[in-house]
């Protein structure tokens, strides 16, 4: 049963997650699968391209970070997913041996015009490594079921 | 080595690539790795969920469309990763089964600013699945080695 609803997030608020030790084979293995580019998939290859060495494809970060935020934060909440992402920034490589943890931030929240079960909270995801660098941020709108459903008068118009 | 350059984009172009049938079984399993929520994990606890049964992560259908891109569109060219995406809308659930394919085309292109050697085009990615619907819209600002690097006195100021 989910513990956190909509109603349980403040705008302002942080929570920090994480962590999670990324591999050189799961460096690999995300590329083989779904991006297959010199960076990604071998050593040699990726010391001649601009970033200079292997290095994780920006989609496996996204995916690392999701199962971050998932176990840091969804788990006990009425998470039902999101319609998108507002914004992804490549900042810095995530090279094998990376430690990464995620830092959530509420940027706002808003209730369904729609829909009285359910809001969305509007977060902001930094991914550091355990240097401190930020490799990665993720603006992206999350919806959650309320704890109690709005009454139709208290909606936004 | 590269057949395809910064130069040879033009704005308005369209590529249809793909296709990949997606099983309930790499939705499973993706997920297990990176997004453990109900709907991407299990078929009767997804039914009870907003999407009313078993769908792929969000993230596993962005990490689908760059596999599905760096083969079709990516492999011969000079690409050299991306920055960032400007957007992801996730539009319609992947479910079991479906066949999905991607049609890229170019927003705009533009010279890099301090990198001779470099340009930017901005891509809209439509995935649609074989009924023909757009299950999710990408937009991001792809960057290309040129062919010949831009003298000084061409570049945007």
């Amino acid at each position: 049963m989910a513990k956190i609803f909509w109603e349980d997030f403040a705008v302002g608020q942080i929570n920090e997650c994480g962590r999670k030790t990324v591999s050189a084979e799961e460096i690999k293995a995300f590329a083989a699968e779904f991006d297959p580019q010199p960076m990604h998939l071998d050593e040699e290859a990726a010391r001649a391209t601009l970033v200079g060495g292997l290095c994780a494809s920006g989609w496996h970060t996204c995916a690392i970070m999701m199962r971050i935020v998932a176990d840091g934060l969804l788990r006990d909440s009425s998470s039902m997913g999101a319609p998108g992402v507002e914004e992804v920034r490549w900042l810095a490589p995530v090279r094998p041996g990376d430690t990464l943890s995620v830092r959530a931030t509420v940027l706002d929240k808003k209730a369904s015009r729609s829909r009285p079960g359910l809001g969305f909270v509007d977060g902001f995801f930094e991914v550091l490594n355990d240097a401190g660098t930020c490799v990665m941020t993720v603006r992206c709108n999350l919806m959650f079921a309320r704890r109690k459903p709005a009454s139709p008068a208290s909606l936004p118009a």
